[in-house]
This record gives C-alpha cells, structure tokens and sequence, in this order.
C-alpha cells in the first residue's frame, strides 16, 4: 500500500500557519519593527497594529478591545487566568474548582497553587467526558475563587456544557469567576464570551492556524486579576514584555478566517470525522470511540484498539505518510497513560492504545478511506505481535 | 534642515529582524510546521531544529544545550529567574538582593515577591550608575536566596562588574544563585556563562536582531528552580507550552551573527558614539551626559538637556526623521522620570529632559553628524519656550 502524499491529522497539536497570516506578519518583522511602547512614527506603524488586533480578536468573541491580552500562547493564557485570580483574591477565598480532564496547562497550574496553599477540586466526569452544571455547582463553595472547566476536549473532543456551567455557578455564586481553556474550541465551536458567560477564556493561536509562540487571554472588566508577568506596562498593565507585533498581527488574521469560514468547514469536518468513524467501526473488532458521539469536536476522532500500543500504531501510520497521535502532544513524550481516558474509565492497558486523528481543511473524504483501508492491516499485524492479544480475557 | 532618510537611534528599544533570520523562520511557518512533541516524520524536522538551536545558543554562551530554556522573550526570562529561584528556595531563604537601576522587569517582579512574603535588597548605585562588589557581598546573607545585577544598563548604558559581582556573592554565600539580565550585552559585550560566573542570564532575541516575542533564560545545571509556566513536559519541564520553533530558530540565527560580528561592530559602534558624545557636547551648554563614560555600552549615548522636556526634545526629532527615546521603551507610557536618572542623582526636574539614542548596525557617522547639527536648533527653541530655563538656578 503505497501513499501519494502525506495525510496530516493532527491540527489538535498544531496547525500550519495560514498563508494570508504569514503575509500579514512580514512587514512587521523587518519594515514596521518599531517598539509599541516608542512615541517615534516608525513605533506608531507597530501601536497601529497591535489596536487593530484588539479590536478584530475583540469584535470575534464579543469582547471590548481592552479585555483582550495577548500572550505566548494557550499555555501562558491558562497559567495567567488561573493564577492572575487566585492570586487576586486570596483575602477571601483560596478554592478552585476544575475537572479531571483538563488540559495540562490548567491541571498542572491547580498542582502549582496547591503547594502555595490553595485548595483544589478536580471533578470526575462520566464516561462520555461530561461533566454537569449541577456537580459543578454543587462543589463551588463562598470560598470558591475560580471555576476552569474546558470548552471542548482536547483529546476525546467531547463538549462540555460551558454556558451552563457558568449560569450555575453564577447563579450559587456570584463573585466566582469562570474560566474556560477554548484551545480547541476556536473556529470549531461557536466561541462569544457573552454566550458562554465566562470571565476569562484561553485561547491557541497556532491552533486555529496563527503562529506558534501566540495566544489570547480574554479577562472580562472587573475580573479582579493579578499579572503574572512584571515588567513594563505592555497590555495595560496585566502582560508585561514587548509585544510579539508580528504574531499579534497573524493571532487577529489567521483568527478572523477560522471564525468566518466556521459555518462552513464545522459541518464538513463533522462528515469526515463520521466517515472516518463509521470505517474504523465497520473494519475492526476490539475498538472503542473515546468521547462523547455526538457532543463532540467536529474535526475528532479518538479511538482505542484493543492489545496495541498506540506509539506501534502511530509509527506505522507514520510509516504510510499518516500523522496522527496518542493522546496529547504536550504529553507524548511521558509513558504514562492518558489521564482523559483513565478519567473516562478506560482500562490502563487499553488506553495505551489509543490514537486521535483531529482533521482539518486540507483533509479530504479520501484521507478518511486512505486511513480506514490502512488501520486494519497494521492492527491485525500488531495484534499478532502482541502477548495480549493471546490471554484468555 | 530637510533629512535624507529615517534614522533610528532606538536599538536598545528593540532592532529590525535580521533578514538572514527571517529566511532562516519561513520554512517553519508552513511547511515544517508540526509540534516538535509529536512523533511523525514532520514533527521532528521541528524537533531537531529546536535541538540544533539549543546546542547553537548554548555554544556561543559556553553553556551545555540542557542548560537553555527558550522563552517569549527578556521579561519572562527575568521573571523565571527570579520567582523560579525564589519559590525553589523557600525552605531555607526569604531574601533577594539587586540594585535599583535595573529593568522594571527584575524589579516589578522582586515587589511582586516582597507581596508573597520575600524581602529585597534594592543596592543602591554611583553617580556614574556603578555598584560594587563589596556592596553587594556585603548585603547577602545565609538567607539570600538570589542576587540579580545586570550586565548593562539600558538607559544609561554603564557596564556592571558582573563577573567580579557574582566572584564576591559565591566567596560569601556559596549557595546563593547570581541572575544577570543580559539583555542589553548580547553582541556587545562578551557574554559567557562561566567567565560572568552566574547561575542564570536573561536575553531578549529583539534585541540583537532577532524576532519578538522570543528570549532565552540560561540555567546553570544544578540550580534550584521552580517552573513559572505550568503545563506539558517541553524544555524539560522547566517551559510549558507548544514551542515556537520559528522563533527559536530566528533566535539562534540572530544571536550567532550578533556574536560573531562583535568584534568588528563593537569597536565601530564606540567610535560612532564617541562622535555622537563629542559632538552633543561641543555644540550644547547645559547637557549632562548619563551613565559612565568609558565602562559604557558601545551603542548607547544618554544625555539631559537643562530646562526642556525629553518628550518635546523627541518629537522635534521624529519630525526631522530621528526615532530616539526618552528612558525605555517599556516606560515611555508613563509620565513618571526615568528610575535609573532618579538613583544616579539625576534631579527631578532634569531627569525629564532625557533623550537615549542607541546605535546599531545601519548607522553612519553621517547620521551622528546629522544628529548633533540638528540638536542645537531643537533645544534652543524649546528652551526659549521653557518657563524653567529662565529662572533663576
């Protein structure tokens, strides 16, 4: 089985830069370098542009132009949220609530505030990744600084119900804030902070086709936040560093495409990912959907495959110009399982075999049946290598 | 007085990408675009460019490749340095000793430790900008945790003795870490980890021609340091968050040419300064030139002119095409007199008066001539109009 090119299926990790973004971002390498913070003409070209960016990513989430602060990325976005409130109130509160299936970014940033003395929840969710307005509330206390629960996924692309968890939470109490990781959910899901009722909401550029190295923090007004970056007074005072103009600049591009073309390339990944779906069920035994079906990502596909490691899937679909991966890519390089599947109640030793296949805009219905037809043969190979496959179960 | 051309004088403020670092970026845009984390073929063409830009970097700062953790830009550095030192620390130290010329990087984060519990040593400076390593050896104690001198002024250009600094701290307090916010050093001084004797040193890519929005923190191997930026498992788990391998890769490109053209730029840009300080004060009555006068930056000239506002002083300049500055870039929002100005004895009154002109590559000695021809008109005018300079002193 030969491939004619290579099938990249792994936007969940990134995504290449959008061309029309590149374009926007060269003068401001070279030409309009100026320093935002500078008073001279040559400076005012970068100040321009970095307002414009404010105003468009503003504009695209229905935000105003001043809660929007650009970051290096999703990372740094779920780090200053969740830190920036703790922080903040810690005369009043020193309790947060999240759920077992977040992204590292924010479950790790929860372990980092645990030794400073917070206090944590981590909610479990049900098998589909669900996890409801009624227990999020049910575990927010007047103690409770922070709520972070994700608005898709980022491994079994199941949706969580954000808009309900906020009015919930709001509702039993009223100055907890509410953040939300929407890494994934940008140019998949519908993303408007009003709609969600959030106060502060991450967001990755280079997953919706921006730059890597990029991101966007939205903080409601009135959110009370503390910085974690010092410095100068960049971003009104709560981002300090000079700003990465050029990123900025391809973040609001790249941004505006994936938001306008969402309604119609939502619906025609979705009809992929249930092609690709529908294969893999139809062709193979032993194989599980990881995440909720119909709540769900419309460009995710996450499977386990019974008796296999996910890393000898992957190398042989790399092997026939598939990219695809195993859980994260933020924690590919650990040995340890997926703590989104063990938290949906996979078996340890299943959900080692699992692969997600996150599509994108250059996939086509023939990628799909490309992987559909190549998965059997590797797995049925490594099924026979492997020694449990061949236990009585 | 018409210009020719725009002549920028504002390279401490920030400097042109190199355009053999922009070519150097591209490819990682778009086409090896994938997350250095992933496992596929066109994952580690990202991956191995990360590798070769840690051995690159390390290499010119006589540093080992594991001892470089890239980061989005000199503000995070100094922020990780510092808090990642502090909070490592905690079980035996509480105290921080810098100086109080240092970059509102360093010293916004030592005020945002001293609000969790830190105490901090701000030494004070000479009238030239120098403090000594007597002064600051005798400021440590068995509970001084860190101490952070940086390598040169970015107002008023002085060099500190950091090598003779961080000498003294390890004769006193072995245990001590020594920071260094090189920022303004990289391609003009000689910045070597093990000659400076620091544990940690702090770089901004914009600086020396490479992109915004990229820096680098050198950790010696075997400081105690907690991660500032929670997440997935990349630079050794002391950087969360999807690299931004263009950047990195811009980074190492720009850093290479910046060192090794030193030794042929560094002479020439003093030469060019020396014009530009010569020829300010043989024209001008009432200017004081800032910062030492040989232990000096080879690009940096600061001076107050009596009686006038810097601000004033600076649009003058950017009409007739001259982009200076008055203090930092990252101040220059504020309406507040320069610290540094403040803490070398600078008067009030004068201290805004202050224009920074800093020197970089493109620079001619037509441009320093066209500066000190065009000065003496501006301050003139700006005098007659000046309630101050009529006055009795």
């Amino acid at each position: 089985m030969m491939n004619r090119r290579p099938i990249y299926l792994d936007h969940a990790a990134t995504s290449p830069l959008h061309p029309k973004a590149l374009e926007a971002m060269l003068p401001y390498f070279t030409e309009k370098f100026g320093n935002p913070s500078s008073v001279y003409t040559i400076a005012q070209e970068a100040r321009k542009a970095l307002d414009e960016a404010h105003d468009k990513v503003a504009s695209l989430l229905g935000a105003r132009p001043t809660e929007i602060i650009f970051t290096s990325g999703g990372t740094e976005s779920d780090n200053a949220a969740i830190k920036g409130v703790a922080l903040a109130g810690r005369d009043w509160g020193d309790h947060i609530v999240t759920t077992n299936i977040e992204h590292h970014a924010v479950l790790h940033t929860c372990n980092f505030l645990e030794k400073q003395g917070f206090r944590v929840t981590y909610l479990p969710v049900d098998g589909d990744g669900l996890v409801t307005p009624a227990q999020v509330a049910a575990a927010v206390t007047e103690k409770t600084l922070l709520v972070s629960v994700m608005l898709a996924n980022n491994e079994i692309g199941t949706i969580e119900p954000v808009a309900e968890i906020a009015r919930a939470v709001k509702e039993k109490s009223p100055r907890t804030s509410v953040h939300t990781d929407a890494v994934q959910g940008l140019g998949a899901l519908p993303v408007d902070v009003n709609r969600l009722g959030v106060d502060l909401l991450s967001l990755s550029s280079h997953k919706f086709r921006g730059p890597k190295g990029s991101g966007i923090l939205y903080l409601r007004r009135g959110t009370p936040f503390t910085p974690q970056q010092s410095g100068g007074t960049q971003e009104r005072n709560r981002r300090a560093g000079t700003e990465n103009v050029a990123g900025i600049v391809g973040t609001a591009v790249a941004m505006e495409l994936a938001v306008t073309e969402r309604e119609k390339s939502a619906p025609r990944l979705a009809a992929l990912r249930d092609r690709l779906i529908a294969g893999i069920e139809g062709s193979l035994e032993g194989v599980r959907l990881n995440g909720h079906r119909t709540q769900r990502l419309p460009n995710n596909v996450n499977f386990c495959f019974e008796f296999v490691e996910g890393e000898s899937i992957l190398l042989n679909l790399d092997f026939l110009g598939i990219a695809a991966s195993s859980g994260s890519a933020c924690t590919s390089a650990s040995l340890e399982p997926s703590h989104v599947l063990l938290a949906i109640g996979v078996p340890v030793e299943t959900a080692h075999g699992s692969v997600r296949f996150s599509l994108g805009p250059e996939n086509t219905p023939e990628d799909m049946d490309y992987v559909v037809k190549a998965l059997p043969g590797i797995i049925q190979r490594l099924r026979a290598m492997s020694p449990l496959a061949h236990q009585p179960r």
